[in-house]
């Protein structure tokens, strides 16, 4: 039924209160705004997520809400992200326990690692649950620079081991030469679908099949209008909404760079615009983020209302 | 009583059978292996013991066996190395019931990070336990390049919260710089201690007070009678014998680089050698690490001969 | 007359002899080759030109017979590449007497540099010749990682000190962040051009004005197309087409990179097809790049005759 | 007579006016204060020296100033930095003309280049110049991160083509590779030196030759007694003064980093040491490094005179 994954598919954020718990209705609230705004799918705990943040009990917790919630409306692809293989398996039994509609994983970090054996890497998760599709996280800022190889991507794909990539890297000819290498092998059953909230209208006109938008949590209407003018290949009108969500993503940049790091001041101003809006009640982050100021705060709601779609 | 950490102090890699399970006979004989050549303690899941190749049962596992088997003879520190603070506290959780002699954590890693949160980590895992000694342990090469701030490992020193440094960072005036802060502000209970294999006389003559070899799996003897040279401050004497020794850490570079990475041919070299040695029963290596080839281990055989202390 | 520079504006590679001479000849074909292909424009003295291969003394012949055989067909652009500003001075005052339309500086390199010191250099070219357009040039791979700020470019630009950018650093969503700063700003007379030859069409989409492709040396004809059908904005079009000519710039891969580097597979590629077309008399590059082999340039000729534009 | 070179010789700094003229007289006070301080050896035309700042002819007018007033005392290599071999070239001949003891050349820059390359540069280098010693610059965070492979450095010293390396990689773990490498291959006539300021005592003892320090310019006399103390084998006292150098060498971190980059501030440092000292008549750098101010200039004199070598 889902078997292709397109369209927009946002890294669903995880509302918290200020002691780190889980707040389940926020969630739900989180869950019904996304698919109620037009999405396609959800990635569940993706880096956005703050899944590395999270303890295995809160992972699988989240998870589960979001299955319950979403009750098959949109497909669930759900991150397995941690350091190897050995720790990745423990995340996929979970995740397939909860019976996800496909997987995510990063290549190997922490350690230094190879082709060969991030080749291997993908080939033993797909082994673990052969039915479940798999979709490659290309996103090198947070794995030691590591870009995955679109020579071994095309032959995972080809042999089947690989459902598809979510490419964050933000090198807009790596990910055109995905789609290309893509094509030119015939291979149809392959997502490509970029992680960048500001070339959407881009990355389409290069044949990607989707986008996986952190923004997207704030407004998923906007990439879901986004997504139908590009697919109706009316790219003119495309690039003037996507600049209207270029400027709405600024709020990711109010957050003052000499108290925070980028992840604070990104999942800061999406928890914060997501709680302007009524929709979560905390903005609290895992520790050790740091938090925004009011000032801020307050700057971030004023993008919201300025750049966002009226609700 | 291990108040102040110093001298030689392996990473004790971790011994498993091809099946990935751990190896308790094994771990038991290479401990004695580095206690009775020398060493002045354990560092127990670095990363040279695969740690994030374990998951949290294993890594469990694998402390006990070495505190129950060391049963006291050395301190023995543990890693509690995960991507961030709430993973890591379960870690610490494990440690303290174990009844580790220190705890040594990385800066948060997979995500885009910043100083303040940096700080706010350490302050955060010294609060769990603040009986404990802290280390904080500097390896950019696994944590996207991040590098900890001489500054605030200083005033960190000074408050109490970091008891040393353990510096993988391969520049050897960062090390140095380090040191040079520490005296400067007066501070004596401050351990800075090199993971340099190669440098070890070069990093005691800039004032480190122990050194943390993976090398030293293979011969503690070596590195025990550099520390006893280098703290009686017979440096010429010293760096002969370092010379020998970087003869010998040749065998990391055997591993062929076209079909695995450095984690692959670092360890696996380790590990190789340790079989040789009648230490360990299988070179067996967590995936998706590559094996090396019959050829290779030949070759590390020969150098382990040719080079390492004889028994 | 030419204030407003867009459009194909290819670097024009430099024809040498095995001995190194420049050979005008070859080098006035290939500029008609250019200019009757279509294009708006012409760099010369750009990287692809083997600008900083080049002597004083070679630079201005190069450019003479570039100005010389053009004759006000097209503007020219003079890249004034060197490392720092009293270098610079040298090469304006060059560019300036052979009449160009337009002078491309880098951000200082080999320095360890500032983005003040950056400005000032920028600020002081300006300054040696006021009425002529300075762009700068972002290609961070050259200058050891700098990228050009954003603010501060479109602080130059609203002061009249920079006419516009050539931006090779590869990432689109820093393109369109550029292209969006300048409007927002209000600013017109700034041109932005990509210097990507595979992401025109999206760049276009993004708002830029121009191309500056290596390969228009070889295929003018195709980029002039392409300009013609993104002004036009059709942009399903224009996507194919960057596809076919996406399929011509793999003779760039071609060279074997165990035997030479990215510049020498990537001009050598550019100077085979032109030789194969019998445009130029010879491929040889500049001391020391590696040339290709026969069986790589047969590649490449069949990657031109299958690809390339048909004359 | 200056056949192999070894012990200290600074990278002599070129004082100019604020017009950015060439200071003679300053120059000349200056290669007297280095002589008279004890060092070994002029490196002219260095990185230090602002020479990536000079025109050719302002490269000939320092060589020459230098040459002369040095009139034979002590050894004189020059630099012969820029970008490619046909550049470098011209500044062999010149150098050459010149009667210089050593030629001292990077890898290529700017361009993106292989060890095919690098390695053909060297060797073109010395045909031009059989009869004049070569050494290797490492120097990677100024030519895009290339480092000098080991290998190719060893062979090239066993053909003859090169007489020695200096390193500034600032990695001595790399720099005792070197050591070791040229050991195991029996090879004499090859100097390493490292360009370190604040490692010389760790690099004496891997057994480099020498030292290049840009510091050497303020105190030579520091560093020629740190020589002094380290070939005798006294390597506790030269750790002792070389922690005094170290925090004389902080005047390279007084420059606020908010207005300028490392080489405005390190050689402002520098030169504001020099003009404190009564050396040099003016701290003037060529544009567009950026000043230095009042206060920093204080308490860049106040470290000098805490720190250095009375005089």
């Amino acid at each position: 039924m889902h078997n292709f994954l397109s369209g927009v598919v946002p890294p669903v954020v995880t509302p918290m209160t200020a002691q780190g718990v889980i707040d389940g209705p926020s969630l739900c609230r989180l869950v019904d705004h996304i698919i109620t705004g037009g999405a396609h799918g959800l990635f569940a705990l993706g880096s956005s997520s703050e899944t590395v943040f999270l303890t295995r009990e809160q992972r699988k917790e989240v998870l589960s809400i979001i299955m319950d919630h979403n009750a098959g409306r949109v497909p669930v692809i759900a991150g397995v992200i941690d350091t190897t293989f050995p720790k990745v398996r423990e995340l996929v039994e979970d995740a397939v326990a909860l019976g996800v509609d496909g997987l995510v994983a990063t290549a190997p970090f922490y350690v230094r690692t190879h082709r060969k054996e991030i080749e291997e890497h993908f080939r033993r998760i797909h082994e673990l649950a052969p039915h479940i599709p798999l979709y490659a996280y290309n996103i090198p800022i947070c794995v030691n620079g590591v870009v995955l190889d679109v020579d071994m991507l095309i032959e995972l794909a080809g042999e089947g081991v690989l459902a598809g990539v979510k490419d964050s890297g933000g090198v807009d000819s790596y990910t055109r030469s995905l789609v290309e290498a893509r094509n030119d092998a015939g291979i149809t059953a392959f997502s490509v679908l970029t992680g960048s909230e500001t070339t959407v209208d881009m990355a389409y006109l290069a044949g990607v099949d989707g986008v996986v938008p952190g923004l997207g949590n704030v407004d998923p209407a906007a990439y879901a209008k986004l997504h139908e003018l590009l697919v109706a290949k009316n790219f003119a009108l495309a690039a003037e909404l996507q600049t209207r969500i270029n400027h709405l993503f600024r709020i990711v940049f109010v957050g003052d760079g000499t108290r925070m790091g980028g992840s604070s001041a990104g999942l800061g101003a999406f928890k914060a615009a997501l709680k302007h809006l009524g929709i979560i009640d905390s903005a609290a982050m895992a520790p050790t983020h740091q938090p925004l100021n009011a000032e801020e705060i307050a700057a971030i709601a004023q993008l919201v209302d300025k750049y966002g779609t009226p609700r």
